[in-house]
């Protein structure tokens, strides 16, 4: 494997191509001086054409600063590159689009959005990933606010809407209500935070959060960065009548465990005490349980983002569709209700009989997925 | 033509293409997650492997902010995208490199500075593009200074090589001794400015400068840019002993006009006055001369910026080969040095026998240029 990955690795992973020929003076007289006056000249008298005649309506930027990549943490901008590189031919695979990747060499907010801003006019959309919370969430938001184009970090919001899917049919096969499901929610950074969004948004009943200083407590408000307590000032986030602070107090009970913190945070005593279980532990590449100890203690449903097991809960599913969309549709921003809507159309990819423990969510490579999520997406733009 | 060249850029010039297999989770697995944490770490660790395990080292960043496009001035930075993309493919087409367009949402020199510098980290090199005179000069300087990465700007240094290589070729023909020559240039912006400090570098006597003040003197030097100023401080420009502020009272007796400035300019009684004239006149679209007037009145080698004249004096000749040697080198840097010799390599292509008026500069589709070129920075590195 570790081979393999750096020999394919080997003078990175992404080319430019031309989409006009350029064999003789005639093809450049037209592409470039001095026929390429004539689309700039258009585009200065329309701004709006400089959808028509440059590449910004397919071309999607992904930008990272490098400071919570993968697994791997702070690694910084250099060594960011890979991934994004990887992120830009995910896009290019699975919807068509093509992306360039920028990695920053800043951690500052303020400068983030700033630079990106200031290079936003070359793209369609942006994607940001493996930004650290709560600043991503910060950048994400003031960028959004001040650019017509869709800005989406795909670590909170991809994940949540495949998280949103996988969990409707897990409740589908379960024959479980949504609304009325208590769940705990492992992690509060960008993932944890979005998913507990999208779930209420759903009409998750009861949700409860858990993080680095234990069972997030309303009485603990002040102890909480922004993210957090933007989440328990809307009433997104439930504090449990009772705790001590661990998981195990607060799993009793509950209908499913969502995990996107870190490695062996949930007991397979944990599972026992939960109430026909779905476990979705999506930590990378060590789940907060592993699947074979989940299951032996009763979980129903086990999800994770590994691909070497069943229900792969895997950002592709979602971000590839959302921009394909996004893009062909001019929309400026992808809405919650887009988000759902996504999350929906990737769960009815499959039919209600052929759900099963280990089938409910589609492959990666189901070509009917980008298009499904493509098509909700439009119909809300 | 104009439907033509709208119809070539209908949905932009650009795509991104996979160097990479991307066809099953397998190849997924080594490109994307969990592989590609391999590298991420490897580049982490020693960061010099960036080069090696991204497309860093083939990639060049062309970067506007739309102030001084082509002809058409300061049209911004999304209706200059068309030329930055055009750009990017001759790069490709002619280097075999790949390279990305960014337009600058902003014409403030330490803005531009600080963002270029902040998303640098993807690039081998950068190509500084239309930007105005005299902030392209600083720019570039700055940039230079801060980046281990060679930082162009084309409108300078690649018309200055290719200038200087059709002045050696144009003075091999006619016999001339290039220190003995009196050259008036005509434009002290980017280009011109430039030109001024090969050409002084390459031997030249006697430089006379002519710009929108009239002729350049250093009686008058506190009217003047820090460019120009600077010229004068180093000596670079030579202040006539006699003028009317008017090209035609600083001409008699030159050997060249070397035109980076506007339409009809120079008179055909202007070229009467000089001795075995060699025009350049490199305005675009419209020259500083006509070529039928200039050689009406005496000329006797004549070069334009133009396909549908001989002696086309094109940027493509120099900055392909310039990039491509300088990347394959990790040349940080493009020297003074560097550039005389890639404008000689240029003119060398050309064997003494085969020089002509009307072949002094080779074609862009001989291919011996760019690996001449390339080279020739290659042995400097």
């Amino acid at each position: 494997m570790r081979d393999k990955a750096l020999d394919i690795h080997k003078g990175g992973k992404l080319a430019i191509s031309s989409r006009v020929k350029l064999d003789d003076a005639k093809d450049l007289s037209l592409a470039y001086t001095p026929g390429v006056a004539i689309p700039c000249q258009e585009i200065y008298q329309n701004p709006d054409l400089v959808y028509k005649y440059t590449s910004k309506g397919h071309m999607v930027l992904v930008v990272s600063d490098g400071s919570a990549v993968l697994g791997l943490g702070n690694i910084g901008a250099k060594a960011a590159i890979p991934v994004m590189e990887g992120k830009a031919l995910l896009l290019k695979r699975f919807a068509g689009l093509d992306a360039f990747p920028i990695c920053l060499e800043t951690q500052d907010p303020e400068e983030i959005i700033k630079t990106i801003k200031l290079i936003s006019c070359n793209f369609g959309g942006i994607i940001l990933e493996d930004i650290a919370s709560p600043n991503c969430v910060l950048i994400e938001r003031k960028l959004q606010e001040q650019l017509q184009i869709p800005v989406f970090h795909d670590d909170q919001h991809g994940t949540a809407i495949v998280v949103a899917a996988a969990l409707i049919n897990a409740t589908r096969l379960l024959n479980k209500n949504i609304e009325g499901l208590k769940i705990v929610v492992s992690g509060t950074g960008a993932a944890g935070s979005a998913v507990i969004r999208i779930l209420k948004a759903l009409g998750v009943n009861i949700i409860y959060a858990y993080n680095k200083q234990g069972v997030v407590d309303i009485n603990n408000y002040h102890e909480y960065n922004f993210v957090v307590r933007e989440l328990l000032d809307k009433g997104l986030i439930n504090t449990p009548k009772q705790h001590n602070n661990t998981l195990s107090s607060i799993i009793a009970g509950c209908d499913a465990f969502i995990g996107l913190s870190g490695p062996n945070i949930l007991l397979g005593s944990d599972v026992k005490l939960m109430n026909d279980p779905i476990i979705f532990a999506l930590a990378n590449p060590q789940p907060e349980i592993m699947p074979e100890v989940a299951k032996a203690n009763g979980a129903k449903v086990i999800g994770t983002g590994r691909s070497d097991y069943p229900n792969q809960i895997n950002n592709v599913l979602a971000f590839p569709g959302i921009f394909k969309g996004a893009l062909k549709a001019k929309i400026p921003n992808i809405t919650l209700e887009m988000k759902i809507a996504a999350a929906k159309a990737i769960s009815n990819i499959i039919e209600y009989h052929e759900l099963s423990p280990e089938y409910i969510i589609p492959s990666v490579f189901d070509e009917r997925v980008v298009e499904a999520v493509s098509d909700a997406i439009m119909k809300l733009g």
